[in-house]
């Protein structure tokens, strides 16, 4: 394979701009593409040549395959880049860049094929040593046959979509009376969001915690895992809060979890970056889950504790070039945790919270790494994923990493739209968080909106006494130590004023 | 000694954030004070209470102890941190401190008084194993027997002041002729800079590098050191661009020179984080320069090869705990560049271009740090060090380390006034540089005015093209790809508007 000399990104935001940045650094040029809404968007700012490709909806910009395909041909593009999301984990799209000749920085189309689908996947698992949770081994055919399946690893059990993924056509069945109706409804759900509605029975597991494994693989068969991240932190089965490495592993199951990590990669031919995710259960049991055969949006953590460049990789990788380490090689230091700032209203059941983001300062100093997809006087929009940037921290060790993240969300400024910030806030001065005491149900068993307003009311006030501060100031030539004491009368006045 | 629950930072600008940073995350409550144009600056913002204490000269604010005492008393701080520059290598202030029972972050009297002269110095290195250049043994007496010494050593020689530092009161001497006239002329600058005319002669080091090791002791008897920076790069005999570890840096020489900067702390008896500076010259010889008794500003890439936080460690030490590690324990990865972003205009000596920081928007993204201590829309003054911010990167490797920072350079957006940025970026291209093969003389050996235009060009040309862009996006609806090209006539036209 040849080397690369310009990359299209085949995306928005901050993965856009996440790999603009490595590319750059490679020396490598670079062409965005982007919807009308997305016109000034920092991805666009970002890249040497930006083509518009289309109107706000997703499927009339960012999943145009044949339009992207013709700009990269237009630009020169020698290689596309598919980020996260939209056209990653798409079989069809990398079979089209080969068959024009463009370089899909991703694995094979056979390998996104294999484990996007459930059922395939756990095909592939089979013929492993790799354990999956008890449950039927393919989508079910026969419901009676399938009841009896549940019955057998006993209640409760998951009904899980093939084709799925974010919890969608999910449904946790807690007795057998439960179990057809169940079945449908998460069919139905299947149906609408994937146009698939096979979906299987898997054992639920107690204290489930998601820990997953970096997964590289380079053409000349070389395959290593770059430690785990821990993802149990989610509201509505998705991600929020992600940490490397889990506060629970030990070098034993980490071995022992890695080595299943890179046979599952190995099982598909994988190449390039993916990740193996899995469930661990109260009694350290592990469980593959699935592979994401794509960059993952929590990759910075694993950044931050091997030092390493997974994008740059990627690349590298894609060109044909050799892994440059072996499993040996690859070394870890400290503690890194990710925050994900999405433009939310955790108050109001993580709704989506759209606007002008009228400031947006971000935290600066010692152990922070901001990515972020969008700019102060910049809009969040509809029509995306509302993430407005991925907060990380890192330091030698866990409780410094936690605590360097409370300073750094006190430290960022957002107004104009709601976020996930008193939500982060929250957990991390949680006390099973602090302690590594979590699992995926960490959400709904300790939060409810009202655990909030300690935290939002903290920095609404310390914003309110800066500009108490400032006023009393300007108006007096004393110079006498002025502090800061605020009346709580006038908290509650001013409140309004900068909600 | 009692923990720490409140520290005033006796100090502005980036170092007071960084300081109040630390103290965020130990959950210590923070004090800032500030001078009169200050008023608005991110250290008052930053910190819990700010107390106002003077005008805008720095002898009529930042170096008023008696005021500074008092704000500490009245604030209920336990302890100051004087960050660098200011009082920070006071020993009048260090004593005061303890005389009002306020904890003083940082070395004893003893200690700053020791190291603050350059004759004292060198006899307490004289009674150790640790080389210094062949020069006078102290402040010359007899100028006759001081142009003997001269001749001896060989001419070229230095002559250095004894209270001196930034290379004030210092002469480069070719030949005898030269002697007396520049020895007058270094007791002259002496006497107006530092109110102390005393001077020595030293031997001048053929291909000199400057190369520091950090240092840290504690009240146990505890003293390691954590690595070295090399910061080489200097114009007007001031760092503008350092790094870590240094490019010529053996195994056997960093344990010599690691265990000779351990003797020179011992020496005095030293507490806290101290920086012992060496010259290497081309033979690789070392030699003892002088040792700075407070936190460098160049500190960051010590912590990010090392994954600590010296100003924690700091608050640790002050509050009488032991190191939390051996020598051995102390391990570094990677490689940590760091530039310093100076209001400063290149092109026109270095000389500081003040004004107001229309826009300032700082790079982000895998392997950054920045440690700002002005925000956009506020001024440089006329009054303090023109310091914007410390730009660093961080990488696995040297190499990626300089790309990285290229990119970073690239990114960071700053209107207003000029900065070191084209300079900066000048030196990273530099084939010199990029080969390790630089010493203090790089700057006038290398860089031209001229060398610049090729940088500044570059970036003007890419916002000129941006506003372009979207100006035509704006009028148009057309959907193909628009691409970017710019005519030059444009270009000129257009430059002026920004720059």
């Amino acid at each position: 394979m040849a080397s690369i000399k310009k990359v299209l990104i085949a995306n928005r935001g901050e993965i856009a701009v996440r790999v603009i940045r490595s590319c750059r650094e490679k020396g490598i040029e670079t062409v965005s593409v982007y919807s009308t809404p997305d016109k000034t968007a920092p991805h666009v700012l970002a890249a040497d040549e930006s083509y518009h490709i289309g109107e706000a909806a997703s499927s009339e910009s960012y999943l145009k395959m044949e339009k992207i395909i013709e700009v990269a041909k237009e630009s020169g593009a020698d290689a596309i880049h598919p980020g996260y999301g939209f056209l990653s984990e798409n079989a069809t799209f990398a079979n089209l860049c080969e068959e024009n000749d463009i370089n899909f920085i991703g694995p094979t189309a056979y390998a996104i094929e294999m484990m996007g689908d459930k059922t395939k996947a756990r095909e592939l698992m089979a013929k492993t040593d790799v354990p999956f949770p008890p449950g039927t081994e393919s989508a079910m055919e026969d419901i009676q046959e399938a009841k009896k399946i549940a019955k057998e690893i006993g209640y409760p059990v998951l009904i899980k979509a093939a084709a799925g993924g974010g919890g969608k056509g999910m449904r946790i069945v807690h007795n057998e009376d439960l179990f057809e109706g169940s079945v449908k409804a998460a069919k139905s759900e299947a149906r609408s969001a994937f146009g698939d509605d096979r979906v299987f029975v898997e054992k639920y597991l107690e204290e489930p915690r998601h820990i997953e494994f970096q997964v590289f693989a380079d053409t000349h068969g070389n395959v290593v895992h770059m430690f785990e991240r821990e993802c149990s932190v989610q509201r509505r089965h998705q991600k929020v809060i992600e940490e490397a490495p889990s506060a629970i592993m030990t070098d034993e199951l980490r071995k022992q979890m890695g080595d299943a990590a890179c046979t599952v990669a190995k099982s598909c031919n994988y190449v390039g970056a993916g990740t193996v995710e899995f469930l661990v259960d109260k009694y350290m049991n592990f469980y593959f889950l699935e592979m994401n055969t794509r960059l993952q949006v929590e990759h910075p953590v694993t950044e931050l504790i091997t030092g390493l460049d997974l994008v740059s990789l990627q690349i590298d990788v894609a060109e044909g070039k050799e892994l440059p380490f072996k499993q040996e090689d690859i070394k870890k230091r400290g503690h890194a945790v990710e925050c994900r700032i999405y433009a939310e209203d955790p108050s109001n059941k993580f709704l989506p919270s759209t606007g002008t983001l009228h400031r947006h300062r971000i935290p600066a100093g010692p152990g922070i790494r901001v990515d972020a997809g969008i700019e102060e006087g910049q809009d969040v929009s509809i029509y995306y994923d509302p993430m407005i940037s991925k907060l990380c921290t890192f330091a030698n060790d866990r409780e410094k990493a936690i605590d360097r993240m409370l300073r750094a969300l006190d430290e960022y400024e957002i107004s104009g739209v709601r976020t996930t910030i008193p939500f982060c806030q929250f957990t991390l001065k949680h006390e099973k968080f602090r302690e590594g005491q979590y699992d995926t149900h960490f959400v709904p068993d300790h939060f409810t909106p009202e655990n909030m307003s300690d935290f939002t009311d903290k920095k609404l006030a310390a914003i309110v006494s800066s500009v108490l501060r400032f006023r009393d100031e300007q108006s007096s030539t004393k110079s006498k130590p002025s502090g800061t004491v605020i009346e709580e009368s006038v908290w509650w006045e001013k409140r309004k004023a900068v909600q």
